[in-house]
């Protein structure tokens, strides 16, 4: 037989199947440091919810920025196709599973209103926090002075894949080194998943990546689309990019990790794998004050054509504090986030979140399948 | 302890254990060009219907004909052996699972009548599509010039392995090269799933290569025989194949996974791994114009002496149109394909099927088994 | 921190991870020669009948051996400990799943009568059939001359673990060598799962290896006592003891594979993993004629301390022959494993069983559980 | 594409995921050697009690010290917070799932009374027994005296994760050399995972080191942190040191692997890994004579702002010395880990439990997870 190269495949890792090894130093929880930054912001707690309209309205954002965290209102959902959003997450809570599908079509297919925009943004401004809103690429360039003049402070530009370069015959590409010199905030971009998209993006000037395609728990982009890549080795890779681009600039571009992140511990591990922040999706759609109603839906789910996702109940757990910072009865860590982090930390033997970045993970899959389930369905 | 060298097995990987890396470069989905060639042929859609009488039917050959791909018609199967198979497809569809097995094997001892070859083809035929036949290697001899008569276009020469080399004391084998000579049209032969045997096949001077054994839903090969390669593995194996002949000869011949693909996610992963055409048959069943009235089963199922396969339920979906091109309301992957390969291709940044061949992908296991089964015993 | 040395892990192969590739040139199934040979006897099939109770009697052993395969009579069961062995088994067949643990004890606490030995050996030898017998180590000086002055044609020696060398205050160690002389019939022992233990009974003279150990159906070895070994690996490891045997000797010692077979797919792997020959216990235990009525046991489950093994209700599948040869109207490989293992090895072009052993495979987890039970729960 | 170094992640290794080779030698279970040492103290078996509330109170001590192992009193839990504990163990058992973690943060959040230690210590002391006593490392110096002086034979520090080096402001760390000092017997600390932090432990002067981070079942650390390594691997990398530690000084101390072990085949798999003696929680907690009244919990659970652990039921089995040295009529491993621990050895030929340290482990993933779900769905 002729000597031939098959493709070679790396193998990925998702939270699932790694865990962190305690240190040989330990440290008290509240010798820990878990400031973020994004160029001139500090943020008190590396957590972002995400531009999700189960998770993210100006109330909602304003409480997670005086908790010390930072959410991002999505510009292209409900709080921006309607004057009263309550009514419509109303209606798509009260939906059946057969009807949700199409109902969220119906109701995304509305047209933004550009009034709105500058209404949601100055609300936010109002309460005195951060207030970060989100832009698919193809409307940054329309919607991006509107922000602006609104007073936003930081401006993400998301969607599945986000690259800095991309094909189109029917509009001329964004271009970030552009973006960057026309609205005067740091920009934040997002989703991508490996080094060279990472690297390039940091290149063009932008303040911060966000890391994830596929993982999380309302998406379905695996499944139709065979696209994603698991969480460790995404925050892994970006990660490195991160430092190697810091070696060649000397400028630090915090990269987050979002997506698939369903309990403190999958938090502690997002962190250990390089990430510098996290953006929350689902635990967040748990909080008593989380505009979805107990339940929550992926961006890409209305898409006309092709949904991807899937409207999943959540149910509500506590309060935002409560999720963030305890105290709690419950043992499954859906809850005191920050507290779970702070202990993983000092357990490790990390005062600040770079240290975190250096200690040991090891691939440990997690307790039997089998048995999980048996206990859960005896329960 | 002597030196002792024990047997060494590769790592086989299937389409649940691998995800597609996004690209670093994105393209808009309508610039994606996914034409499928089989010599003198070119298709619209890079997607065959199965040679199995769940699937294909005459009417189901036209139709698929017109949304521009291409669909085998089993000649051994119920469509020659009864002058009206509607009448034995619904008794089939009627039956208990207990009585099923017994059902086909009783219904497929009936003879094949040499006459309602050429009816069926001619009606093909007659609406004006490429019409492709199937035939298992033993009747080749014997049925190949009354299709070339009745004007069939493509033929396929198809069991569960075939190689150019057969070992038989029965009968003298089948030499491909003559085959090839005795009739004008080109010639697909399958299934196999390594490189050694499509190389081979290749040199045999054949046009197309089907890929796949022991994956398929109604297939119970690998149970029965500890055979079968999984699909991403057997698709790169090839694609390695194919590749190497280019090389020596300078000919492309396409390779067609066929087999195993259960959803969008499934089906960009294929030709990630090298296809240049996917084979649906569990996916086709569903279609609202598919001859199985919401079942389906192998070809290797009636066997008399020793059965292979399961009749399955497999309802119904949609229509074959929305399958294919959507717009859907479903999220799980199973409608819209090509929009799903023309999406997945663009998140790539791969122009055409050969730029999807180069993607990247990982080994990634599908999210957490006890997860999703725990939600489907909720839902 | 210091350079150290951890333990390295080999990682082994169970039937439920490995699959058979197809191979470059194919066989008519009834060109292949299948049989099996113990020095100076050969079987039509390579298939033994396990020495337990749910399995071998008198009856089945003849007609096993009628149908080209050999059983192998427990002198330790109920066999020999009543004289009327079928009222025993309805009792055992007839307990609850609470009682049949201290039922199994109780029954195996009673003596073993030395005259019903002969008395088996003799019925088995009137129907003309060749007779193999087996005792455990501790019990071979004492009942080999009975055996053999019934005129018993194979002695097995079998116990959970069987090595050459047995370190013992409370009585001397069994002596192969000294066996081998003392009775003038060839020695089958098991069971081993090393190359290095089965290269050393080899040494000593034994004509055959019984190879496994914990992975019954009906053993909870492994859970017990931590200690199995997945047959794939084990018989790929014994199988390389065998070749480096014969090298040295010139000697061909054929190893059978001996439990944790539950279909014809696992059967024919253990063929491409190197065995000669196989054991089937469960299997059997379905057949219309076994002595278990429906159920099946360990050997080790009666201990009276630590009793390892569970009674398992495994029904009744068809006839002994029907199992072996079929037809069959099942679908699932418990049926015509004969036909099966034919039928591999002319798919992968293997004449005899010593060209299987050459055949590859890879390593391939079975379909998804997740899909697989998802499947089962529905059904 | 520039060079990169992405993080290596090290797979690790559970009790499910390996097995036992037997050796190529056997040996009679009764010449094994199972004693156990730590400093001047010998058991007869080694096997120790969890300091778990569930699990050892004085009664428990004495009893499974009279069956040569050894228990640890917590004296941190409701012994010495209540003058009848007993009382508050019915409560804690009556309490219904949605009650029971606040009612441990409630019963837990009751002050110690310093004369209940010493009454406790001496009432295990009355009955003639070894006692050994566990306390937090931030009470430590608060305690160790009264231990001392009310006659306590073993100090066990115990946390989560204890290293010899902690970071803290708010109280001067724990120095292991000044406790060893302090307190006139050997202390045991604990608990520790890897190479590093159990090679600095054994460097301070301590006289055995607990091993096992997040493997309980009553545990939820690694969902709630992140954190923890398999037992297999935790053990193997302890045991690494330890053997290096002797290499080095000359000295031999002792690691007990705690937590995870859920039957024999577990606790034979943990000597195979390395350890000296195992310690076990859930299986005694289901003893007759267990406290627990047929539940258990964690010591992290009560943590008032971030429990980690479930109260599980595990109900009553048998009595303690059923569980020890049988016999039984149970096949599932959780009776008779003792004769399960020689049965092992002998399988291997190990006479000692360092001899046990030397048999081989496979890599051999559990059997088919949809297999065994399937067979409990059934039962």
């Amino acid at each position: 037989m002729a000597i031939h190269q098959f493709k070679q495949l790396r193998r990925s890792l998702g939270f699932d199947e790694v865990a962190i090894v305690p240190g040989d130093i330990t440290a008290n929880p509240d010798q820990t440091n878990i400031d973020f930054k994004i160029e001139g912001f500090t943020f008190a707690i590396p957590i972002m919810a995400s531009a999700m309209d189960a998770v993210t309205d100006v109330n909602f954002a304003s409480l997670l920025g005086k908790l010390g965290g930072l959410a991002v209102l999505n510009l292209e959902g409900v709080q921006t196709r309607y004057n009263n959003p309550k009514e419509v997450l109303t209606e798509i809570a009260q939906a059946s599973n057969a009807e949700v599908t199409p109902l969220l079509q119906k109701i995304y297919s509305q047209p933004i209103k550009e009034n709105l925009i500058g209404k949601r943004i100055e609300a936010i401004k109002k309460s005195g926090d951060v207030c970060a809103v989100s832009v698919a690429p193809a409307n940054t360039k329309r919607f991006a002075p509107i922000t602006a003049e609104a007073g936003a402070d930081i401006f993400v530009v998301q969607s599945t894949v986000t690259t800095t370069r991309h094909i189109s015959k029917s509009y001329r590409g964004l271009i970030f080194s552009e973006l960057r010199e026309s609205i005067p905030m740091p920009i934040v971009v997002g989703n991508c998943v490996s080094y060279g998209a990472c690297l390039e993006i940091m290149r063009n000037g932008i303040s911060g990546v966000l890391v994830g395609v596929g993982p999380g728990a309302a998406c379905t982009t695996r499944q139709v689309l065979g696209i994603g890549v698991p969480q460790v080795t995404a925050t892994m890779d970006c990660a490195a990019a991160r430092d190697e681009y810091l070696r060649q600039s000397g400028r630090y571009v915090p990269i987050i990790t979002d997506g698939g992140i369903s309990n403190g511990g999958d938090l502690c591990k997002a962190f250990a794998a390089g990430a510098d922040a996290v953006m929350l999706g689902s635990i967040f759609a748990q909080a008593e004050e989380a505009p979805g109603l107990g339940y929550h839906w992926g961006m890409s789910h209305p898409h006309p054509a092709l949904p991807r996702g899937t409207r999943i109940k959540v149910g509500t757990a506590g309060t935002l504090e409560q999720i963030l910072f305890g105290p709690t009865s419950v043992t499954d860590g859906s809850q005191n986030l920050v507290g779970a982090l702070r202990t993983a930390m000092g357990t490790c033997g990390a005062l600040t979140i770079q240290d975190m970045h250096q200690v040991e993970m090891v691939i440990a899959p997690a307790i039997t399948t089998e048995g999980k389930l048996w206990q859960r369905l005896q329960s």
